[in-house]
């Protein structure tokens, strides 16, 4: 019935990048603050102008400590230390009389903070690649200073006593440091990929999202709709039996997902130990919640980032034991630092200038230059390790050939790190896994990076998405030579958090899935339902197609369990 | 004998990029100038400081100009351009203002300079990417003018009235706009490889180069040197009888290279053209010096770039028919626009930030958000080959896939361009080029690019380039797929330039070999000398071998006539 009376506003269709059904009011993130015209003038009161802007100015900064409080009562303490720091910036004493002698000229408050900040923006665009990624956040104060000026709505995440449905163009880290999870009932975008911000922070949270939806910031706010990230629809204004019957089918997924646990395997038994990335001992609780088997990917830059000098080995020790005494039983895949590109580091500086830093030195490349930084990684491995059952294993990010394969596996065993791997991720290394394999004693396999090198499409542009997907058959054909290269070979990119993918790169050959903790169920009761050789089909038939979409539609037609769990 | 006597300084060895031996004194390309301590104060007399900072401008402008004016001899106006501006930027009068005050105030002449270009720096740090690119230009004049004044040797490319080997860490483009063809007998860099600027150049000047070589820059100034293009050799004070032995062995193969002529063919008769990439109408007259049979690879960024709108459709049409007319029996394949990336244009500014532009919006992926310059160039290629003999061949550069290609192909058949290809440089139009095949009617390798995106190594960081080498087995694995997909495949990447890969290149399926002219003797030489079986044995060899110099070793154990050849 709904169909046929849905003359009103049709189902808008994105791409379906975490599962689940939620049903909200929107909830915009409010566009550009637009420049304050140059020129601008008040009318000739400029004490009261001054106020004004002074008042606008701290306005911001209290708005902003306060967010920074309630990000770290929920734990974030990186976005409570963001957001301060943009706090002392509007209270910069250098600004407040930037603004007041403009203002004393005769120009207006609004075009008087834009311009006082323009003056902060340039040194700060001047001083260096690490200071101009400071300039988003600067810009950010000033928006919000101007738009309070000027009447208008202030950027970013919006606030709500009530439970919403978040969309916008798309989100950045930034914007999303203060979200109230307990609020968020789905996100959807505009722009973005199944790799985006917005898709991996939705199935950390284990929200639904809709990505790359067009027409969704046309969505009016306080408009109600239902998002099925699941099917990757959006529908406006929902009867009440639509809304139910998507609640029945997400309750009916739920319930079998309620029944999927215990340890990864096909329906007839093949084993495929499902793991956790993690990016810390934070991420601890949601892995054993989730049944994780161990670590798949353990992220060690978070020791490393925004720090003037490397962390003290007993800092390292502590952080690796505690994540490794959380699997007695299992596994942990620690990768060591993958520091450079878009992960630059204060203390090991590029050496040069890098057009490209995702192609430049970054991973093991930079660590060959300071292996001082690696033997202390290592070293603080092997202790962290000693006396505990945990099976630890330790892979080199960025890893080209068998040479630099080579010595890293002997950085390990001089370390006493016994279980030395590799990351596969260019696609050099994934075309001669085979000539690697000697060298080392597993792979992971990184989709996220392999696509982005293997389709020379960046995953940092949002337009360029469609170019990343990781159901392309080349990227496939990258996956298959390393599945099969005489090594056990695991997979850590997002991709494996796909339940049909999961199914496909099993069929390749792939012996471990490793994903974001709330993928996890999903992808344990896929792989249930399916013996080995329906993956092993769904793979043949995926790599004979030509496109993504075919591949994904290909694979689908061997995995017929999957609409038993409404994906 | 020489060898036996050689304590006294022993060979050194980097990578052979140009083939030829060269004779003459070291002459280096000084370092960089060290900034002025911050706080150096003048003797008190400020009128004098200030004269001599202001002469130091002048002469380094009147210098700059002169600079210009030999370039413009030469035929480069381009190069004329860049020092006239820089000639300019020495006269402002705003910057001798700001240099004047800092003097008065007690600066030191040399700092005060260095100060005052530093407002200008910032200005042009700040003003986005393309005048970014202008601050290296900046620098230049700065340096040039603080050397003057500290005393210390002026930077960039020497000058001499002797022939001399020019020694550098690494040359820009910058560095050799000026650079007297005649007066240069060889090339040394200690970084670098053979894609790099300098590598190019000496190829198109028919220079032979070493570069890759440790220690280089440790060379004095003076010393005389024998450097071996194709061996890769550099010895420093060598014996007479070593030069007239290495000249002798030149001479062998310039006698083998004078009977290398005729179209491209194996020893056994198999076809395989010979073309020459090139820039524009400009370089026709080495193409056919060379015997090129037609273009293999023309580049048609020269039109569009430093501009601030597109060519007119008779500018473009005019100088694609100047090529077209020099091949009236051959071939010219065009490449369609390439912007993006390191070619930004200034009237198609890419959507938004790219933080690594080699893998953002560059080539045809530009051209599909706007279609109209594509359109318009196809145009002006369709009525400049109206009514000629000559086959038009035109190509889309950054294909990823069959859909990419057929868009390209029905835009060509729209505009009347009877035979559409695709360049074949991203790795995943290698993997499934068998699916991008019925979409076209030709590929061609770009295997500079295809190499960078395979190893995730930038072209432009001279510390990767051992990643980029293309005789990397991965690389050739990704060559083999396109190479026998269904439509004739060419390859256009300087790898087709190198008598031992040519000859590989052939082996796996390839069908013409385009390179910068000067090389066409070489490799038509080396080709004509073994059998296509021979060929496909040593790609098979190379093939199977582990890393790149294993792959160059197997492969050359299969062509045996190429020590004839003196490579």
């Amino acid at each position: 019935m709904p169909d046929s009376e849905s003359g009103r506003a049709g189902v808008l269709r994105g791409a379906g990048v975490s599962p689940g059904v939620g049903v909200g009011p929107v909830r915009s993130v409010a566009g550009a603050v637009p420049e304050p015209p140059a020129g601008s003038r008040h009318g000739g009161d400029a004490a009261a102008e001054r106020d004004a802007a002074l008042a606008a100015l701290e306005e911001v900064a209290a708005d902003l400590e306060a967010r920074g409080a309630r990000a770290a009562e929920r734990g974030n303490t990186a976005g409570r230390d963001v957001l301060n720091a943009q706090a002392l910036m509007a209270r910069d004493p250098g600004l407040a009389d930037g603004v007041r002698a403009r203002i004393e000229e005769g120009t207006a408050a609004a075009r008087a903070v834009f311009e006082a900040f323009g003056v902060y923006r340039e040194m700060l665009a001047g001083a260096g690649e690490y200071m101009a990624a400071r300039v988003s956040d600067l810009d950010d104060v000033r928006d919000r200073a101007v738009a309070r000026l000027l009447g208008l709505p202030v950027p970013g995440v919006p606030e709500s006593d009530e439970p919403f449905v978040l969309v916008a163009r798309d989100l950045a880290p930034a914007d999303t440091a203060v979200l109230d999870p307990a609020k968020v009932v789905a996100f959807v975008t505009e722009e973005g990929g199944p790799t985006s911000h917005t898709a991996i922070l939705a199935r950390t949270m284990g929200v639904p999202a809709v990505v790359a939806l067009p027409g969704a910031t046309s969505l009016a706010d306080g408009t109600r709709v239902l998002v099925d990230g699941a099917a990757g629809t959006v529908r406006p204004e929902p009867a009440d039996a639509e809304v139910e019957a998507a609640r029945a089918a997400a309750a009916a997924r739920a319930a079998a997902l309620e029944g999927s646990t215990g340890p990864g395997a096909t329906k007839d038994g093949h084993k495929v130990p499902l793991l956790a990335n993690i990016g810390g001992p934070k991420d601890l609780e949601a892995a054993l919640a989730n049944g994780a088997e161990g670590v798949g990917l353990y992220r060690t830059e978070f020791l490393f980032l925004d720090r003037q000098e490397p962390p003290s080995d007993a800092e390292q020790e502590e952080a690796y034991r505690r994540v490794l005494e959380a699997f007695p039983q299992g596994r942990v895949v620690v990768r060591t630092l993958d520091a450079g590109a878009d992960k630059p580091l204060a203390f090991l500086p590029p050496p040069g200038e890098e057009p490209n830093p995702a192609l430049g030195e970054r991973g093991l490349r930079m660590m060959r230059r300071h292996p001082e930084v690696l033997t202390a990684q290592l070293a603080a491995l092997a202790r962290a390790a000693a006396g505990l059952t945990t099976t630890l294993q330790v892979m080199a990010p960025m890893v080209t050939d068998a040479d630099e394969a080579a010595f890293f596996a002997a950085a390990c065993r001089e370390a006493g790190v016994e279980h030395p791997g590799v990351m596969i991720e260019v696609p050099a290394a994934a075309l001669r896994a085979r000539d690697i394999a000697p060298e080392v004693e597993f792979f992971s396999i990184g989709t996220n990076d392999l696509a982005q090198y293997a389709c020379a499409a960046d995953r940092q542009v949002g337009g360029l998405a469609h170019l990343q997907d990781p159901w392309r058959p080349a990227v496939l054909d990258l996956v298959a030579p390393a599945a099969v290269a005489g090594v056990p070979c695991g997979v850590c990119g997002e991709a494996a958090g796909d339940p049909a993918l999961a199914c496909v790169l099993v069929g390749l050959g792939v012996t471990s899935l490793s994903m974001s903790a709330p993928s996890l169920p999903l992808v344990r009761a896929a792989l249930a339902r399916h013996t080995l050789d329906e993956c092993r089909r769904a793979a043949a038939a995926a790599r004979a197609a030509r496109t993504a979409g075919q591949a994904r539609e290909a694979a689908r037609a061997h995995l017929p369990a999957l609409s038993e769990l409404g994906v």
